[in-house]
């Protein structure tokens, strides 16, 4: 049998590709995340398993002793293959002989941003973005990136969010720089705010995880739709 | 009436969301880009416009002039936002007063590396991706993008790649940093090169447009995936 390393999207469980969708449904084994919502682990119709008691070798070795024998459906948050470790899972299948797919998933870095009405890119704002891992913000290389010259776009930075804004400005970056937290993003708990680097963390006090950070100007977008919006009605 | 901005994915239709496979078979209007499969354009049963002809002011105005009698579906590849010019199209929307939503896609970004073995982030190679549109190669600020930590990707950069290889080279990058190039990926006709970045220029020589470039170390564990899969057989 075989193993399919599957994308749920963002959170709206309607962001689910069509091929992420029909693989769920077809599991005979269903492993997934936390983050993954309930309505699409109930498309399943099949023995499930919430790996979030599992360690990642252990999700590895069950992924490898289950796909010898049935199919298996791997169901990530977002897209495996950007901050979701399908890159292990992947070289554990290949190196046991299961057959194994990627079915890509909608990630949160451009659907959240833009569930607040930010894109990730825009003329005359930006035209490169930068995603980065921020669970652990000491290690970051903060002259790098308060160098980029796009967006940048925070992961796992909700916790830290103090001490990155403090990292980046020191290397640079300017306080003033338009920043959001998108919480639960693309979810009906969503929930946005938006401050110069400077203040963001303060603003962003009490907002649950899992929470995206959007630094730039392409922030700015978002109050432009706002206010065409309303000059408009 | 009002307009959805949909992501169509990356050139698999079974890519697309199941929301926006939704809106498309709901459309009374159609906008779509020449790199959206047939086969999703095929889903529509309503009138359809190719926008390849159009200006970008000539698309903003379409979409308000129809979005305000019926429910019209701005159908793009990949992800609206990223590398998409939705925002230009969102706050033509928004100036006009037609209500509008965005239906995010499965960007390139992700997908086309995952077609070739390559995930973007991977555990001790990258924690971090910069997507950057490399289509005005001279541009492009170097320095930083040398300086990046992680994986750089390069939508529309397969014209100019051997400039671009130059000048990431000439600011710091080894020339020896595993490169590759994915044409057409995710579809039927995907092709991939690898190489070193010093060398893939060459390498990819005469391979059709569109194309993604990967710049990094995440570029080896398609290797290690194939040698993987092998040593299993």
């Amino acid at each position: 049998m075989s193993v399919s390393l599957v994308g749920a999207g963002p959170g709206d469980p309607e962001l689910i590709t069509v091929g992420g969708l029909a693989r769920v449904r077809a599991a005979e084994l269903l492993v997934y995340d936390r983050l993954v919502s309930a309505e699409l682990v109930a498309e399943a119709s099949c023995e499930l398993v919430a790996r979030d008691d599992l360690a990642q070798e252990e999700v590895n070795a069950l992924l490898v002793r289950e796909g010898r024998r049935r199919f298996v459906v791997r169901l990530k948050g977002g897209d495996p293959f950007l901050f979701g470790r399908g890159g292990e899972e992947a070289l554990a299948l290949a190196g046991a002989g299961i057959p194994f797919e990627v079915i890509p998933g909608v990630s949160a870095l451009t659907a959240v941003p833009a569930a607040a009405g930010i894109p990730v890119t825009h003329r005359g704002a930006a035209s490169s973005v930068t995603a980065f891992a921020a669970h652990d913000v000491e290690t970051l290389d903060a002259d790098a990136l308060a160098g980029a010259p796009g967006t940048l776009v925070a992961f796992m930075g909700l916790a830290g969010l103090a001490r990155l804004a403090e990292r980046l400005i020191a290397a640079g970056k300017p306080a003033s720089t338009p920043a959001a937290v998108v919480s639960q993003g693309t979810t009906e708990r969503q929930r946005a705010v938006t401050a110069p680097l400077g203040a963001v963390a303060r603003a962003a006090e009490g907002l649950p995880t899992p929470a995206l950070v959007v630094i730039g100007d392409v922030v700015a977008v978002a109050g432009e739709l706002a206010r065409a919006r309303s000059a408009a009605a």
